[in-house]
């Protein structure tokens, strides 16, 4: 293959996690990453490694992840999405591609993530929306779910919505936002921004917000779940259905715009 | 099973296509009808039959599917909701249950039909709305298409737009309504309202109206196709999986209102 420069290519991308086993490349099993590896390495010859913003878990959607590669092939952005559309199932799509500065890298220089996990409140199911929301049959009080999801703004340790045994520095995150919106459809979107997610934690808040909209927890006592550190005190998990990453900020405008 | 008097009830329908072959009933292959008549008779003990307001085919979905059957058993519409629920696959939905005046059939007495193919203009596919979306790679002239549409609104003769060799009795049908609509994601929708359609009646218009939309159909063209009568100057069928049966009106308001 001709080869160039070595250059730093961004990847804007979207997914339907149904039948992935997450971002992270695994041995004989399809994930995001190794699918757009295997496909890199059929278009360019390269065993290139790519790195997301968000190292989402298996069955998690995307409708925003930030990614990227570093390749001497000769080919343009416009070719490159082309082919990797072609290259990769389809439950994959590559929504732009760019040259990135040199520097540029998806995970460590994003400033915060956007994470949406859809509730499909009513008494019943929904066929067409079944694969990303979860089903909550009963109803919920949603201006005690806002109030609690009001609570989590801010600087807090949030250890007590992170995924039982997961090693990480430290357990301090900052929530830039943290609401709910309703779709057109009158399906509820919680909403959640912040520098950084524990594994598992929007998904963990998500379980124990629909505890406090059921009314078998009080906002009190969400307060103090929240200030305990303790996971054990928090709800269950929500199925990874419901959780897609919307968005991944960084100090400039990527696709498109200045940046 | 206990036995009452013979009831009329009537069923408010939501279900992905992808993967099941249509509405009716066929020996060995996944229907939207079989399901329903199999979950009735475990239900009942009764073989009752689902009458359909449309006879949507494979690969088409529906928000809005109206269906009826008659029963002897004793259980109350949220039984029949929540049992229904329980034992059709997760692709179908049943949204709501109500008894019906016992001559009530959902085909016959159905006023219209609302129909909506949904378009997904972009260079890049969509991972997550793939099943339910025609990809158009390419741009097109939406206010080309809006005219081509507005020209179908009335009575016509569709007959450039049925299915070669489906036999009907006539193929006149009154269009009350057809426009787009923009979905708050950005796709387009074609919506479609006629007292009747004919069998891929709403695709064959659509594959006619993305070669409007491309210019590589005249608007002229296009209404010389309309009145021709013959389904060989017409574009292709689009594809199934961009179809939706939205809605199907009564003269009186179903489900929650008056009638």
């Amino acid at each position: 293959m001709e080869s160039g420069p070595l250059r730093t290519m961004r990847l804007l991308l979207e997914y339907d996690g149904t039948g992935l086993a997450g971002w992270q490349r695994q041995k004989d099993r399809p994930t995001v990453q190794g699918h757009l590896e295997a496909a890199l390495l059929r278009l360019t010859g390269e065993a290139a490694t790519v790195f997301g913003a968000s190292r989402t878990d298996a069955g998690v959607h995307a409708r925003g992840q930030v990614a990227h590669f570093k390749t001497r092939s000769i080919h343009g952005p416009a070719v490159f999405q082309k082919a990797l559309n072609a290259l990769v199932p389809d439950q994959i799509a590559v929504l732009a591609v760019e040259e990135a500065p040199a520097s540029f890298h998806a995970r460590y220089h994003a400033r915060s993530k956007v994470y949406e996990y859809r509730l499909h409140i009513s008494p019943a199911p929904s066929a067409l929306t079944r694969r990303q929301a979860w089903h909550i049959p009963y109803p919920l009080d949603l201006s005690d779910v806002e109030q609690a999801l009001f609570s989590l703004v801010g600087e807090h340790d949030f250890a007590a919505f992170r995924s039982v045994g997961s090693p990480v520095r430290s357990t301090v995150r900052r929530m830039f936002e943290a609401r709910l919106e309703k779709d057109p459809g009158g399906q509820v979107l919680i909403v959640l921004e912040a520098n950084g997610f524990l594994r598992h934690m929007v998904r963990a808040i998500v379980g124990t917000l629909v505890m406090v909209g059921r009314g078998s927890l009080g906002r009190e006592r969400f307060l103090e779940i929240v200030r305990s550190g303790d996971r054990a005190q928090a709800g269950p998990t929500a199925p990874a259905r419901g959780l897609c990453l919307r968005q991944v900020k960084y100090d400039r405008v990527l696709f498109g715009g200045a940046g």
